[in-house]
């Protein structure tokens, strides 16, 4: 299964991601994690070094091993990191978790992400998964990954929604730019419900058979990610029945 | 005065950049609102008609306009949208505001904002602006616009946090890319602060000098965006000490 995760800024994406990718590898899941977001923080969420992070080869510099594998000609191959030497400085590996990044930080002025989005898309596209492997992917806020067409080929989009309008119009639009690219399965994610009433606006303004998780507003999130905080097993509530539900 | 509002998703730009807009526009500045974002909210949030500004010209399609104003030299004009039929098509008025948006929604899959963000870069350094006359741009979640370029020309870069580690973190990554662009005034605005410690947490991280506004953790504003409290009139507490010290 591959899965993209997308929505506003800052409505939990990255925080979603890392819940769902820590429970699928805690099920024995082997699980891909790319951070397709230039401003990287996927890796830190997930709690692995910075510096590990910050020399990780990116996702672009696989180009030519891409083509080579695929013969250019858009043939599919299957990653084994395990038996696969070649993959060890794209990927950090904690437990089932590997992590990889689409692209660095570039110097200011200099120029877009169109390459990397281009490349992370022809690696989405052509892997072969395995029994018991995921793809999970933190896309990067807002719609350019989707008028670019980066997550065309994953199975599942999930679309993260605060309960406030702008958020909701960013998901419909969102919704109709991902079924534009011909992913079949579009869903939402509710997060940060204070309140019933929040949970009323959402399925008021979107098709609640579409509304497939409904996450509290959780204080906890906020402090750790101030670093208050060390507790590394957090896991959001609202998570686990998440991913039951994305499994089955 | 030209202004650019950047920041990590979610942190509150559009919010912040709206209240200064409307700041000034009630102290009788000619304010340029423009949405540097083409998953386009500022304009909403600032109250105008949805199918207004769904039908408004972008500023890519001044791009000839530009370029015969400046002699495709690098010169430079002002903008005078009372005289100037031309630009009526580009520019919403609302009192003293003027909104201008640079770009439309493309469909899923068709390309990138690279001729948006030229076009806008272009407009922003070649405007002269008369007394009393101030631009705002609300600029995309993230770092792509400025590896683009885009802000480049603009007098002050105002980087919005939150009390949180990876806000900081790409705070501290845009603030270095927008030191590379080669703008001389970049300072830091803390929101969402609710507690004595938020404000620790964010002046132990960052230069104190360069933090130039503390704006509380508001839940009118969340409120608000809901669309629960219709109060046009709503002004985040903490802008008006901000706007204050933007004109000094």
């Amino acid at each position: 299964m591959k899965i993209a995760i997308s929505g506003k800024g800052g409505v939990g994406k990255t925080t979603i991601a890392a819940g769902l990718i820590k429970y699928f590898a805690q099920k024995g899941y082997q699980v891909y994690a790319v951070d397709a977001d230039p401003d990287t923080s996927l890796g830190m969420i997930l709690g692995l070094p910075e510096e590990r992070i910050g020399s990780l080869k990116p996702i672009v510099a696989m180009r030519e091993l891409i083509a080579e594998r695929t013969g250019g000609n858009g043939a599919f191959f299957s990653l084994n990191p395990d038996v696969d030497s070649i993959l060890e400085d794209y990927t950090i590996r904690n437990g089932n978790i590997l992590f990889l990044k689409m692209g660095a930080v570039k110097p200011g002025g200099s120029e877009c992400y169109c390459r990397e989005n281009t490349v992370l898309n022809a690696l989405v596209n052509s892997i072969i998964l395995k029994r018991k492997e995921i793809v999970v992917m933190d896309m990067s806020a807002g719609i350019e990954h989707l008028t670019r067409g980066t997550a065309r080929g994953v199975d599942i989009m999930l679309i993260v929604t605060e309960p406030t309008l702008v958020s909701i119009q960013t998901a419909r639009t969102i919704q109709k730019l991902a079924t534009e690219l011909g992913i079949s399965k579009i869903k939402f994610v509710a997060n940060k419900i204070r309140q019933s009433k929040d949970e009323e606006f959402i399925l008021s303004h979107l098709p609640p058979g579409d509304v497939i998780g409904l996450i509290p507003f959780q204080t906890e999130i906020l402090d750790q990610a101030a670093g208050f905080n060390s507790e590394q097993s957090f896991t959001a509530a609202g998570i686990t029945e998440l991913a039951t539900r994305l499994l089955n």
